[in-house]
């Protein structure tokens, strides 16, 4: 069992767009990367690449032996 | 500052298929359900939903101050 303190206890998402008050994301499916796009769910990728992923779930799942990666939306045959 | 005890201590995932090493989804572009499919970002859809969205984020949201939201991958012209 680990004591944790933070302020901001139980969010997911620690720096992404703060100011809004829910960070939704609406594609288009034409303008969706192909051959395959990889979207964001771990909420760490860098804020210059969200809503795409960067590979930063990586360090996440490392430090905190969580599960989590991305959806990848495939455009091929 | 809230003291918060956990045995997952800043895991964002909970609950979703914790026995793979990562949860990555491939959707196949045809596959995407239309005319607008929304995919869940915070890990609290139900099971049996992710990975869509059941608008679960809300009540992570209110809970927490959090501001996290879905993806949306839309089909209309
Ligand atoms: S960087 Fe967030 S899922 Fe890959
Ligand atoms: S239920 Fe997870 S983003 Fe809506």
């Amino acid at each position: 069992v680990a004591v944790v303190v933070r302020a901001s206890a139980g969010q997911i998402n620690p720096s992404i767009r703060k100011s809004e008050e829910k960070v939704a994301d609406i594609i288009k499916v034409a303008n969706v990367p192909k051959p395959k796009a990889v979207f964001c769910r771990c909420w760490r990728a860098d804020a210059s690449k969200f809503p795409y992923c960067d590979g930063s779930h990586v360090k996440h799942n490392k430090e905190t032996g969580d599960n989590v990666g991305p959806l990848v939306i495939d455009s091929t045959p």
